[in-house]
């Protein structure tokens, strides 16, 4: 038994709430500066589309560049569900998230995904080691499913 | 600072380790109760396939019934790029699979897909509290990229 102060503490959970609520703002405001200010230099991130993985900050913003370009003006980006794991040093978190845009009709368009993320606390300082996004896909048609309700 | 055990001990790498390598074994030999053995019963699932996601072991157990049953015979699947991040009762990890069968033909059918797992030391014992598998879809077609190479 150690004296030392439990590690899953109230205290990681709530540093891991507040990076992601910064996360989420500059996500919003389509600010990739803030985006990518708490990925640790050698993220490694499965993303939803396009490619297996983004090894690194650098290749995984240039990424976001292109996602954010795809999708101007105010997107849809809600966070459901948000569940998170920290201990001392390390954490993970999960949730839902309700993406998408408006149309030029003003329609909107937008599914459920699925996002984990990891995080360890290097030198004081929590950071993004890794994040997963993605959409289930239909055996049958390899298609992915953008119907899904949670 | 502390004068505690450090937080990453390689102890907990070990064990989380010990736990892959029981779980991928009971996935090459179809054995569903050692598949489902270590994880918790109210893990929350994200899998590749069919659904949003799978709130529980019970209904996470049923799926993976369903998707042995949809492989019947030796299927291929192989862990790679396995990287885990291990706290003193926080962990998680990540890895790539390549995944898939042999058809009628003799054939090799595979592809990769991206795995993370979170897990949690309850009671002295870790157990898997989250699974979140995927293949990245092409924005175009809204189709599963199949083909991807790490």
């Amino acid at each position: 038994m150690s004296t030392a102060t439990p590690t899953a503490t109230p205290t990681s959970e709530t540093e891991i709430r507040a990076l992601i609520d910064s996360w989420l703002k500059a996500v919003h405001a389509q600010d990739i500066a803030g985006i990518v200010s708490d990925y640790a230099p050698d993220i490694l991130a499965f993303d939803a589309i396009a490619k297996l993985q983004f090894k690194g900050r650098e290749a995984y913003q240039k990424h976001w560049e292109a996602c954010l370009a795809m999708c101007p003006g105010p997107g849809i980006f809600e966070m459901h569900d948000l569940q998170i794991a920290a201990g001392e040093d390390v954490a993970f978190a999960h949730c839902l998230n309700w993406c998408g845009g408006t149309d030029a009709n003003g329609e909107e368009k937008a599914s459920w995904m699925r996002m984990t993320a990891g995080y360890r606390k290097i030198n004081g300082k929590w950071a993004v080691v890794h994040e997963h996004w993605s959409a289930p896909f239909d055996m049958e048609s390899g298609k992915a499913l953008f119907d899904l309700k949670p």
